[in-house]
């Protein structure tokens, strides 16, 4: 990125979120993969930037396992932290809220003021809990269109999203072919790897295990497990290299091992830090919901395990980006994806950035990151405008 | 392997372990390196094939963390599986038994015999639990030290071993350079991985957060936190590549999605029998010990950090053997090691084998491994007979 493009970057300043609440009888109710349905389904959206009269701007942003519909700026001057994904959303950057309108929600399953299993339930008037019905990355994509709708637009110009938030907007292009002009798939996959089947199944354990879950009705979090859980997570989120560069064999107190159980390595505090603070703002129940919408999620299930025919369907440009270092989302997932896209004759943009951040790298190589998303963009938007 | 070594081989029948205890005096004690002391330690160990008259055809066997002294052959004929290493143990196997005598001794601090956090304080005539000091490899090592003096013998021909058997062995090449001949360093390290000082972290939390742990004092193994620390200690020992294979998204029960927590996958079923029969054989406050001292395990630190000046007291040949999808114990581990060897001048055969076993394949390996391991003792036993 040149200095002027820096110079020219602004935030979004302050945001509110809203509600859109929808499904309130058996007929509106939220069709679910499971043969269920969900009423009173409430999602949680905020928006950045005009939709065009021609609405043909609007972009939607997907967020990752444990994001929020809060993508950029502050919802008080008082904030210390603003959106997840501020570096990528504002005046003059990537997501160019000049040019573009940004609609980020969360997803159903969540915790962050979208329906999920801590809601209560409009059949019994208790929270949901473990009754709350098990959902889908589809699920989730399918309330996302009643958003859509609400918001009287037709097509997304794109729809974008990192890990999780990637399957979502690969869901979008096999599912709803016909509401998106563009896709950016970035650290994602077609369906996560055995291992990762794996780690989720070990978290949800830890989850389930600890004393004070209680069968999901707790009233606090089980706070140990979840912060296993999360702990867990975050190792994958990681490489070994930059555990190894930034933490190394460093201890916390002194040049001497403490011989206890303690936390001895500073690495150890900070993955003890790392699970205490999520449990601070994440739902354990929720945890176990959206990671196994993670594990069921095969986009090739939607032509019985034909990736390359499943992906027929989408008829438009792909982003896709993945990071040499990260070992949740391998390249090689990337790569099977472009080379079903390329079948088919699908416009591919590809790289597969180099870094040592591990998974992290989409939230943390945002300039690499950041012009390509900006100049695909560009180059979708300068396609509509032209038309 | 030729069909005539396979034809060859032999199983060591049907044998017996044994029991060595020393320090019942305050001085004769084992010093530690916390400083403590340990009194009336106990060394389970087993034996093969027949102590020449010269005594220099002892070959001493490292275990891994859950591993124990039943190293080949079975104790009873009634024994469904013999001893962790029988492929390679025994007459005309890579650990020749007609040629060596093969000594394996279970570590302290484990629970398989030798002395641990199960064992009965003599201080106090109740088991240590949690009061048992933390111990390190070099204090397995000097306990092993022991042994060799009760068995009469000076020097072993090598002193072999696998992951943190290879510690072990690396330990005794470091602290007692004159006692050995060789060694045979095989998917080990000099020091663990900050990624894998992470997941012993997460699974001793686990251990810890299992609400029937009663902080060391269980009577019955808090099973859930027991099984989670296996079955996350598993996955790092398979390679993504080999989940894939072996599992990928197969389903349990049907073509279905349960949409529930249940065992859905199958390869969360096979982690889950993993880590129930884990609990079977294995005792939580060991894993604890164990988990810290490979934590702490760091060979440079016999000269402040300094791999190559740590190695340079050890003047024999070396075997070192990686294999390529390894992920917990990575060659570029083993490679560290063998730039520091060549460095030393020190005669070193090392070999990444290519294999999609990850961690397990030091087990798995058996024919390519089992080859290397027979040409470099033959080598070496020549060349001690002929000297």
């Amino acid at each position: 990125m040149t200095t002027t493009q820096k110079q020219n970057e602004g935030s979004v300043g302050i945001v509110a979120w809203h509600d859109f609440t929808f499904g309130e009888t058996e007929e509106t109710a939220l069709r679910l993969d499971c043969g269920k349905r969900l009423k009173n389904v409430v999602i949680r959206y905020e928006t950045y930037g005009t939709l065009s009269p021609a609405k043909d701007n609007a972009i939607l942003v997907e967020h990752a396992l444990t994001g929020d519909a809060h993508l950029a700026g502050r919802h008080t001057p008082e904030d210390k932290k603003s959106g997840w994904w501020d570096d990528m959303v504002g005046p003059g950057k990537p997501f160019d809220t000049d040019r573009y309108f940004i609609v980020c929600s969360n997803i159903i399953g969540g915790c962050s003021g979208s329906t999920g299993p801590g809601s209560v339930n409009p059949d019994t008037g208790k929270p949901y809990h473990l009754d709350f019905p098990v959902i889908t990355i589809g699920d989730m994509v399918r309330a996302q269109k009643r958003l859509m709708d609400h918001l009287g637009i037709d097509k997304w110009m794109a729809v974008a999203g990192g890990s999780m938030g990637g399957m979502l907007a690969l869901k979008w292009a096999v599912d709803y072919p016909d509401c998106t002009n563009a896709i950016l798939a970035i650290a994602t996959s077609p369906q996560i790897s055995t291992q990762s089947i794996s780690f989720n199944w070990v978290a949800r354990e830890a989850i389930m295990t600890d004393p004070t879950f209680y069968n999901g009705d707790y009233v606090t979090q089980p706070q140990r497990g979840l912060a296993i859980a999360r702990m867990i997570a975050h190792i994958t989120y990681l490489s070994d290299e930059s555990m190894q560069r930034k933490f190394g064999r460093m201890l916390q107190n002194s040049d001497e091992y403490s011989f206890d159980f303690s936390k001895d390595f500073q690495v150890e505090s900070y993955l003890n830090y790392q699970g205490s603070r999520f449990v601070e703002r994440f739902d354990a129940n929720s945890y176990l919901y959206i990671t196994r919408a993670i594990d069921y999620f095969d986009i090739a299930d939607a032509a019985d395990g034909d990736l390359t025919k499943a992906l027929s369907v989408s008829k438009f440009p792909f982003l896709v980006v993945s990071f040499s270092s990260d070992w949740l989302f391998p390249p090689y997932q990337s790569w099977k994806l472009v080379r079903s896209l390329l079948q088919n004759g699908t416009d591919v943009t590809y790289s597969n950035i180099i870094s040592s951040y591990g998974h992290d790298a989409f939230l943390l190589e945002t300039e690499t990151l950041g012009d390509m998303i900006r100049n695909f963009l560009i180059n979708r938007y300068k396609e509509l405008t032209e038309q």
